[in-house]
Order: C-alpha cells, then sequence, then structure tokens
C-alpha cells in the first residue's frame, strides 16, 4: 500500500487528469488467457504473471488506475458461462485485486474494484437478490481494500443504479459507466437522465465505457454532463471507450456488428486517432480518460502524450516512443525519414489492405431497438426464457418486414 | 536444456511440421518496449520480464521455436541506432539467449539465435569486416547452445551467404530467410537464384520473412523451393510472413507503403485469414511456419489451429479458443450464437470503419527500382554516404519524371 | 396542345402518381451542349433538336411533365453568368416551352414553366425587384399557356414564397421545391415550416430537388408533409433528387462536396437504387415522383417500372428491357443468366473499381479555406453583399450549433 | 459524301490523330432505345432520331469516325437474340449506314462499316459459314460506300482473322480489333501473336476494344504493337476501351464482373481519367483513339482537349467547357471556385458514396458456379457445341497455368 498516494476524487477535484488502464478481457484473449464468448477472468488464478505483465504494461504506459481483473466476475456469470474450473468467484478476484495491487504500488496508479451488469438482472431476479451478488463482489474490494470502486458495463440505468447504491454504503468513492452511447440505455433513457439518476444514486464519477468508440462516446459523456449541469448536479466525469472505430454501430454498439468479435481488427485505432481522442475528451471536460475493449498498452501511452503538456510530464513508455513518429529521423531511406513529423501522421488516412471489403458494415440485430421495454416488461427467470422472447420478437419482425 | 527434444532437422526430415514464434519488435513496441525507428532489443536487459512473457505467450500458442531477442543486435547497428544505454551487444545477446531458454524449457521448444543484415554491408566494408560481426554474435549463440541458427531479414542474398557460411562453420543447423518477394532481392536475383545459392552456402533451411504479407510471402518461398528442385537440390522451407495485408507493396515491402510503422491497424489479419495462410502454406511444402512483424500470440494459435489435424494436438493457448468462433454459442444474442460456425467466419468481409480512407496506398520509394545496382557499385565507407546517393537518384528521377 | 389531358391537379387529386423528367443541365452537359459554371440552357435557341431528343427520352421512360428547359434563364443570372451569345432570356424560355409542348404533345405529358432562385436576391434586391424577375419568365409562361407552374430550386424559403405569389397570380396550379434537405433552408428555417409557409403562400404541391440523394430528400419531403399535416394544412408532395449518393453532405449537399462538378461518377444511382427510391417515395405518400442533376432517361424508367403495379402499366421504354435484369436470360454463359433475377439486383453491391479512393468525403465549406476575409477585401460591392449573406447565415448556423 | 475527305490510312500515315467514337449499346441502352442482354441495333431503322442524335454528340466531341450502328446485326445474331420484330439484317445496316453519313457530312468524320463476332463460329459452323456471314453484312457496306472497314469485338483471334480476309477482299482500308486484353485470346493466343496474325491477314490498323479499362487496353496493345515490330511488320494502332474501371477483371473482361451490366455506375470514368487516358494512349504510339461501352460523348470530349496540342483545335463541344474546370471560375462560393484549376482535378480521389460496398469485386466464371454439368445436360445441340468449346478453353487455360 502507498499510503501517500492521492485519492481519486482528491486528483480529480485537484483538476488532475486521471488516465485509465485498457481493455484486459480483448487483450488477454489475444495473448490466450482469457476465452471469447465467456470472457471471465479466471487468469488472475492460472495464469498471474500474464494479467500482472498486463498491469504493468499499462502503468508504464502512463495509467493512474489499475482496474483489478474482475469482468464477469460475479458468482452467477461464472455459473452461467460454464466456467468449470475448481475455482470461486472469490478467489478469482482476491486474486484480482492482489495483482492490481502489486503493480500499483510500482507507480503512481490507484487500484480499483469493479462490478458489472449480471444475469440475474436481465433474468428478473429481484433488487435484492441482484444487491446480493454486487455485495459478495464488494466484500472482496473492502476486504482487499481497493481505493476506489467502479460499476461499469451496464446497458440498463436501474440496474447501475442498484449496483451504485451498494458500492456507495461503503465509503468509498465511486464511479459509474454505462456502456452507452447518445441513444441511451437499452430502455430509450437519455444519457443525460442517465447521468442524473446514477448522480443521484451517489455516484461521484460519471460516464461511459466499451460499446462505442471514442468519438461516440466522448459524446455521449457530453451529453451526461449537460444533463448533471442542468439538473444543478455536480460530477465528474469518466469515458473508457473502445479502439474500434464503429460509425457504423445502432444503439447497441459493437456486438451487433457483424465483425464482433473476431473480425474487428481493420477497425482498430491508431495511435494518432488516440491523439485526437484524448484532446476531445480533454476539451469536453472530461478528466478521467481511459480505454476498454481492443486497446494496447500503446493506445494508453498516445493519451498520456497527447495530454504531457497539461500533465507536464510524460510516461515511462515514451522512453521507448518518439513524439510524433521522431524515431523515423534516422532511418535510410529518405522518404521515410520523411515521416518523421506531426503533420505526415495527423493527416494519414491509412489504407485497409482489402480492397474487396466494405468500408461500413450493417449492424445485425432484431431489425428494430422497439420491444426492448416489452421484452423487459415480460422477462423471466431463465435466460432460456429470455431466449425464447428474443426469438419470438425476431420472427414478428421478419413477418413485419 | 532438454536433451531429449529433438533438433529442427530430426523434426523437419521427419516431416513434421514446426511452428514459428511472431515478432517481438513490433509486438514489444506496442507492449512499451522497443523504440520504433531504432528498433533494438536492449529490452532483454532492460524489461526481461516483457520479453520472457512474450516468449511464454507465442509458445502457448503453438510455437516450436523461440528466436532469442536478438534482431538488430549485431555491434554495428546497436552504435548507428544511436544506443546510448550502456549495454553491450553481447550483454543483450546472451540475456536474449537465456531468456529464450528458459521458455523453451517449459515446453516443445527450441532455441534459435539469429544474425540479420547489418549497415556494415550497405556501407560497403569488405566481407571480412562483415563477416566479423556475424562472428561475434555466433560467439555467443555457441556459448549458449541455442539449437540451431537463422541468418534472416536479408534484403541482399550477396550478406545472406556471408551469414551462412559464418554461421555453418558452427557445425548447427542453419536456416536462412531474406525479406524477399516474388520480384526477388535488392539486385534482382530472383527467389530461385537465392534459394540455391544459400543453400549452396551451406542452409538447410531456406525461405522469406517479414516485408509482405502470408500469401506473398508463400508464393515467394514457393519460387524459391522450384528454383532448388530444378537445381537437383534438398532443402526444407520456412515462412515468417507479416499479419499486414500488404496487395499494394513494390518490391521493398511494407516498408514503402505510406502507413509503415504507425498506420497499419487496418491492415492487421484476422485469426481466419491466418487459418488460409497455414493452410497454403503446407499445401506449397512448407514446414517451418511462423510469423514476423504484426504477429500477435493469438496469430500463432490460429496457425496451430488449422494445422492440428495434421499435428495431431491443439496448443496451450486453446483451451482458451473455441474452434471457429464456438466460444459463442451460449451468447444471449441469438444473431451472435449464429455467428458460432466455421462458415461464417470464413467469408466474412470486415469493415475498416474508416470511410474517409482508401483500400489501397500507393508506395513510396524514389519512385523507380532501377538504379539499386548502380547504387550498390557505388556505395562507400558510411551511411551518410549511402543517403547522399539516394538523394542524388531522387534527384535524377524527379528531373526525368 | 392536348385539352382532353388532365391536368395536374386532377391527377394527383385522383391518386395518380405522376412521373417527373430528369435534370436537363446535368445530362446536356455531358452531351455537350450546357456549360458547367453558368449552367445556362441557351442550348434551346442554338440545340432545339438535343433538347428535343432528352424530352423525348424522358417521355418514353414515362415522364408526365415536360419542365420546360428554363433553368437559370432568368435575365439576371444569364447577365451574370457571363451570356454573351446574343440571345435574350425571352427568346431562351420561348424556346423552351415550345420544345417542352411540342414532345409532350406525343404522349401522355404536361407542360411545366419553372423558375428558380436569383442572383437577385441574393445580392440583396428588394422584394419588388426580386419579383419583377420572376414576372418576366411567367409572362413567357402564360403566353405559352404552359400546364402548371414550378418554383424550384430556392434556398431560402421567404425567395420561393415570393416566387409562388407571383406564380400563383396567374391562376395556373403553381409547385414549389426547396433544394434544402432535412436540415432545412440556409437560415435554419426547418423542413416543415419551409413547407407550411410555401403553402399559405399559395403553392399546391410542394417538395424538394436537387441538392441532396433520393434517400435524404424523401426524408426531407415527409418532414414537410408532417409540418404541413400538423399545420391543418393540405397539399401534395413532390420529390426530384440527385441521381448521385451523397451520405457525406453537408446542409448546403453536392455542391460543398470535392466531387462536384467534375468527379461524381462513382455516386451515380443504379436502376436498382432507382426502385428503391420509387418505393419509398410512395410509401412516404409523395405522388409527383421525379429526378434532377444526374439523372439518365433510364432512372425514371426504373421509377416508371417500380411503380408500374400501381400505375397499371410500364414506360414505352420499357419494350428495351427486361425487368429485374430479366434480359439477361439467354445469355450464352451460364454465370450471367443467373443475374437475371429481382434478387440477385436487389442485393449487388457494386464495387467502385477504385481501390485508392475513399468511400466518403469530407464536405467543403466556408471556414475550410483559408483566406476567406482577404478573399472579401478583394470583391465588388454586389458579391460582397452576397458573402455578407453567407456570414450571416454562418454565424447563426454556429449560435445554434 | 465528302469527296475531299481524306481517308483514314492517309490520315495515320500522316501522323495524324484520329478520334473514334463512344459506344452505341451502352449509350442507347440508357436512353432507351436498345435492350440489354440482346443489344441488337433495331433502333437505326424504329428509332433513328435517337441514333442521328448520338452520333451528332460525338461528332460534335471530336469524333472523326462514325461507326455505322451495325454492332450484333449480323443474320444469325439477330435470329438468335430473338428479334421478333419485322426487320431485317440488311435493313438495319442499310439504315445505321446513312444514319453515319449523314451525320458525318456535317463535320470531319469518316464513315466505318463493322462486324464482329458471330454465334455461328461459336457453335462449330465452318469457315465458309462464318465468312458467308460477313460477306453478308459486307455487302451493305460496300453498296453504300463506307469509308473504311472494322472487324471488331473477336474473341477468337482466328475468327477475326476469317473477317479481315472477307473484308480486305472489298479493297477498303480494314481495321481489325478484338475484345481481348494482357493475357490474349480465349484460346491463350497472345496481343502479340494475335496482331501478327491480324496483320498477316491483310490489316492496316489493328488494336482492341470493349472488354477491359482503359489503361489496360492500352497496355494489351502495346504488346500488340511489339509483336508486330519484332515480327518486321508494319501497322496501324486503335484502341477503343470502356469507360469503366475494371482492375479486377479476370482474362474474359467486364461481363463476368457481378456487375456487369446493370450495376457498372461506381467504376465510370471520369474526364479527367479520360484526359489520362488519351495521354497515355498517345504515348504508346497509338493513332486512332476511341471508346467504347459506357462512353458518354463527354469522354470523347476529354480525348480530344487532352489532345489538342497535338492536334491543333478543340472539339466543337468545348465551347461548352472550361479546360480543366475553368467554368467554375465564377462561382459565388471561393471554395467552388478554387476548384477551377488543372491540379485540383488531376488529383481528385473520388468518393464512392457508397460505404457499404467494396473497391474491387470477384470476377465470376466458369466452375464457380454450381451444377454446370447438370446444365449442360439439358442443353440442346448449339449451345452444347458453345459450352464444348468453352470448356476446352478452360482445360487448356488450365493446363497452362
Amino acid at each position: 500500500m502507498a499510503p501517500t498516494k492521492k485519492g481519486i476524487l482528491e486528483r480529480l477535484n485537484a483538476g488532475e487528469i486521471v488516465i485509465g488502464d485498457g481493455g484486459f478481457v480483448f487483450a488477454l484473449e489475444k495473448r490466450g488467457y482469457v476465452k471469447a464468448g465467456p470472457w471471465t477472468p479466471e487468469a488472475t488464478v492460472t495464469h498471474p504473471e500474464a494479467v500482472r505483465q498486463l498491469h504493468r504494461e499499462f502503468l508504464r504506459a502512463g495509467a493512474n488506475v489499475m482496474q483489478a481483473f474482475t469482468f464477469y466476475a460475479s458468482d452467477d456469470k461464472l455459473e452461467n458461462r460454464g466456467q468449470t474450473l475448481k475455482i470461486t468467484g472469490a478467489q478469482i478476484n482476491e486474486a484480482a485485486c492482489d495483482l492490481a495491487r502489486e503493480v500499483a504500488n510500482e507507480g503512481d496508479a490507484l487500484v480499483a474494484g469493479g462490478v458489472c451488469q449480471t444475469p440475474s438482472y436481465l433474468s428478473c431476479k429481484s433488487e435484492a437478490e441482484v444487491k446480493a451478488i454486487f455485495k459478495k463482489q464488494l466484500d472482496v474490494f473492502l476486504k482487499k481494500n481497493v481505493d476506489f470502486l467502479i460499476a461499469e458495463y451496464f446497458e440498463h440505468v436501474e440496474e447501475a443504479e442498484w449496483a451504485v447504491q451498494v458500492l456507495k454504503a461503503s465509503g468509498k468513492p465511486v464511479a459509474a459507466s454505462l456502456c452507452i452511447g447518445p441513444e441511451g440505455d437499452m430502455h430509450g433513457v437519455s444519457p443525460a437522465e442517465c447521468a442524473v439518476r446514477l448522480v443521484k444514486a451517489g455516484a461521484q464519477i460519471v460516464g461511459v465505457n466499451c460499446h462505442f468508440d471514442p468519438m461516440t462516446c466522448v459524446k455521449a459523456v457530453k451529453m451526461m454532463k449537460e444533463g448533471v449541469e442542468k439538473a444543478g448536479l455536480k460530477a465528474h466525469y469518466m469515458v473508457q471507450p473502445l479502439a474500434y472505430h464503429t460509425p457504423d454501430c445502432n444503439c447497441q454498439g459493437f456486438i451487433d456488428l457483424p465483425e464482433f468479435p473476431f473480425a474487428l481488427e481493420p477497425r482498430i485505432l491508431t495511435r494518432w486517432d488516440m491523439h485526437q481522442y484524448a484532446r476531445e475528451a480533454y476539451k469536453a471536460g472530461i478528466r478521467f480518460i481511459g480505454g476498454c475493449c481492443g486497446y494496447e498498452p500503446y493506445h494508453i501511452r498516445a493519451v498520456a502524450e497527447e495530454l504531457a503538456p497539461e500533465r507536464g510530464f510524460l510516461p515511462a513508455a515514451s522512453e521507448k516512443h518518439g513524439m510524433w513518429g521522431a524515431g523515423l529521423e534516422m532511418h535510410t531511406k529518405p522518404w521515410v525519414r520523411a515521416r518523421a513529423q506531426r503533420h505526415y501522421w495527423e493527416n494519414i488516412r491509412p489504407a485497409s489492405g482489402r480492397p474487396k471489403c466494405p468500408s461500413l458494415s450493417t449492424p445485425e440485430s432484431w431489425g428494430v431497438t422497439k420491444g426492448h421495454s416489452e421484452l423487459l416488461q415480460h422477462k423471466e427467470a431463465t435466460t432460456t426464457q429470455e431466449m425464447k422472447h428474443v426469438l419470438e420478437m425476431q420472427k414478428k419482425a421478419k413477418a413485419s418486414a
């Protein structure tokens, strides 16, 4: 533990920029430690060296927050996703906290414990039951004394409010981050209203993560900020978007893109795209700026490099990176040397190398977002029930097409 | 050391498939440990945990070869590239061998020591001087008792021959891999002739690496194989291509693409592209199949998964990967579940998410590849001299345009 | 004259579909009779055979309206655009009416006389002055006894109202069509409000033409319809869009696209795109459905073919066109014969054949180009007025953004 | 007749540039007078005004050759294509000659009569039978006293030789143009050998037309020229390519593209592409430069404008066209005025406006479509012969691949 470190709220209240880390599930999937589909984090127990190394890389890239790798590590999710190892949710969550703390202590980073949406909510369990799930994870976070808490990756603001209420009771600072875009949550609640409700539930930091590309996420957080300010409330703002360009998403984000999750490569942002994102987020008044799925350490480094003038320093990993391509200055080919300049990289329009592929896709879905609320009203005890429902709606949509 | 392991030639002679690892410089650049531009591997000394972790991921993904991370670690290169740390080439090379060996011992992998093209050759040092450079690296490899040797990333077959001659003297098996495409080396020597010369120089394995995408590299190796067979010689074949689609390259490969090296993201191959590559390489008779710049562990895993029927087993990392998207079978959305099938991923045409970008670029260069031989005839002692020359040619090219 | 023909309002009141013709300026520019830039229609006098032939082709394609080719044929425009021939506006307008009447008489078509926006309005001439311009053209239309009148291609609803007022006084039916999209006119007046104002000014038919692609135009007319209905008024609706895909337009339409007007080719709609457009327009309740710049006769034929079930007949030109590619049924190659089906053409995603070009452009506009203020200093009085106008609008647009 | 006009060979021998016209079938299909599929030219009889007008537009655009619109007007083709009108081939051919002559007399143009490949050849009729077909068309051309003859649109050099032999007997100058690309004719005879054979058969002008884009066609004609010169022969060269970009074609040209013939729009060349083509053709030593399918009059005008310095004059239609966009100089928007310059249009990369479409397609062809053999079983004798022919060719192609 580093008792002298400033807490998350002290930093944000002082106007500091807090840089988040990147997404662990996608990065570790590519490294061979997370299974796409279940996306569960048992690697904290089985391959701690891999999780530790990724933490270190984000720390080195400039991250001030080490999120314990507890995504989808609620007991109901682990069960649901066919987690067959003899590892309990508590073990995963504890190991995650220890790894995050170990690396946080190597630099100026805080440890965050996070909860996310549950199958229990989607299958219409009661508020008490859902809250019990969150409480179980929270117990671990308190035992391990994390620095603050994040309720993230919620598609339904109601469930996020429940999570905030549970976390808030701990007395730790609470951030709340929805996986929504400018069109709002899955019931169509606008970003502005979502933010107001989360602040009222007790969140000191609100924002969005995961489902959309950086510019879309910044736009959604702007809408949140306007809502909070209009309501006469006060909050800090966070954003942790995808590292994928998704201009063609519908309201449910990149999951509905045909390329999800195994053919998203052509959409990966360059480091220069990240400069634009960091600047835009900063200009929007967001001060907790990080990443989610698709982020590699160099993406976070680019965020830190763009904001170096404001922060007054470069991250450790910049020792291995010339700003704006400066590392090419000594290349033997003059036309490669000519690329060692800001203007060049800021204006590049990178080719896909795939002339038989389109630029944009058509998102898949039930065709309409109508019927979401209907779905939820009728939702029942099991996921199978939910599926039945979805299939029914699909059938109807087809019939009316 | 694992004395019971079969050597590289025993494996290849027995008809086994040997899976290579991926490229370290690009992967570690993204992780924050290698600087683009110099691309030197001092991280073996300064951040061994990062290098070790990457080795482990490739091993877990199915690689049978751990190439010691010694790229560009010849003394003349290190000097040239402004390597200012108080670390000698010998230290880097030794640490690299130790790390490779440590991880190789954790599984069924061999350690390879590699040399690559030198500034000394390009600045017209004598054969003796150039060979002395290789010898210095070889001494470390012998001291560390690597399993076999690779002369790789050579643009000029003559320099590669010199390297093979030096390595061959050690008695270890020698592989030789040029960074050329179907148009041949920088003097226009065809892949067929290059291969014949390398085999005659003593290489038991020949092939290409780095500068081109998988299908282009496979094509070049096919030409090598035809050449070797036509000459009545015998060899094994290897291929370690880029993980970037580069149909728009000219003869000098991806370095001349305007996106090199900081905006190549949209070109990254998917895992499904890797299946196609692995199959194509296998059908071409290539049995040492790996990767170079751009390869992440999941790319190597895809190679291992494609060739699992031939090899009879899956790599360790496949415990975290459903074949052909099978991990999506339990997704809550039916349209995402529908993606859990081979047909779907084999036929996907992934969008770039970048409608303002083209599909192909125009390679930069002196406009013409004419004049290469001229350049080399006149090449002089220093790199500055070489640059002067290139600039002159550029001027001429402009004048005649 | 064909005294037995039903008038435009009789047709629309009876629920008939009225098919418009396509754009003359672009079609005749490609044929060599109109100059891009001035876009003036003196060809009615100098090359009547070319204008007559184009009328005939649209008639044959199914058009029920022959718009006399009087675009930009107001005296102030002709002067302004450097019309140096010894041909007066009256001569052009008269010849245009005669040609339209001659061909209309060959089939079931009506003749429309049209006025469009004037330089006088943009340079802030008085209402009386601007109206005098319209009156002069109207005099010709009355002398030639056209069947109805169209005020079209107006960016400012105010000027369009003035035109409608002038035309209305004649007692002939009046249609009013703005060159706006869903964002409204150049002062930001919404399509709904524009439509209400035009109906109140006396237009019996309202709609949009020219600046945007079909789907965007249909969307704008839908907004008009909603506005008119909400206001408790009644009108008929028309749409005459571009035959270019322009999803990347800003509020000023295709003129701001970098490709305007000489590199729009890759955006040209196919006949199958036209089927979609015609169906969508029909479903939106629009009954006067035609085209503007980029439309060739086969585009109008596609509109007529799509709506043949509703109209009960095919156009004459369909004798030379198999529905949905049926003409390919006897092709010698089986894979070409396989294209003779609706499903095939409805789902085709045609390639551009231009891998070095993007899918979308960035519109140019005020503010992007450096040196505007400088430019203003060097401009004479009239144009300065116009610029002032533009700047004012820009200011307002910014304020409301 | 214009007895003072110089003949085609006098012009070419004098080093003059002869500009051809554009393709009639595609242009008239879009205007509503030719049916895609049969592509037969009965419009010369049924709608002479439409054919006359198109001739006039090409003349005005700068064409020196009026090709009588006799494409596919051999008796066997007309029968085959289900020509049900009571119009004979002779009537069509005579009317075509009269129209071409009428317009040629309005300017400095020659009349050419053309024959093209026949179903008789494809169904393995004898040389005598095939030649009789050509002879029948030739009789009309001689009766109508055309200025020269063209054997064009042949996929098999053997049939083209037969045509040249027939035409040559008339004593008129003979041009021969194959619809092949750099890979040669459908039996794999190289462009060089094709050209030599055609010259030996008596053609004074040789070249290619139709199946490929301009740059591909120029490349093929260059290969012809090299072949003819290497053989110590002498000829003039012609090229009449598509106005579509087809970099993705296979050896059979645009017919195998999935977009043929109803979704080729995004591939249409701009006028600026035509400038490049005209210059390239000229530099290659080609002096008879025209167009084929997809060419509109403004495309031919662009060819004439590019070569105006060499020819010493502009075509009539240039009175309606500012060179390099000069017509925009007086546009009211400064950013549109800024487009009035050569540099701008030469470097534009026009967007398709279709982000869901790819840049390139995959050509369809034999072997791709399932069920071919089945298909063959159900086919009657004649067509089976043709298929056999195709299959034979395919076998050969495979053997040589």
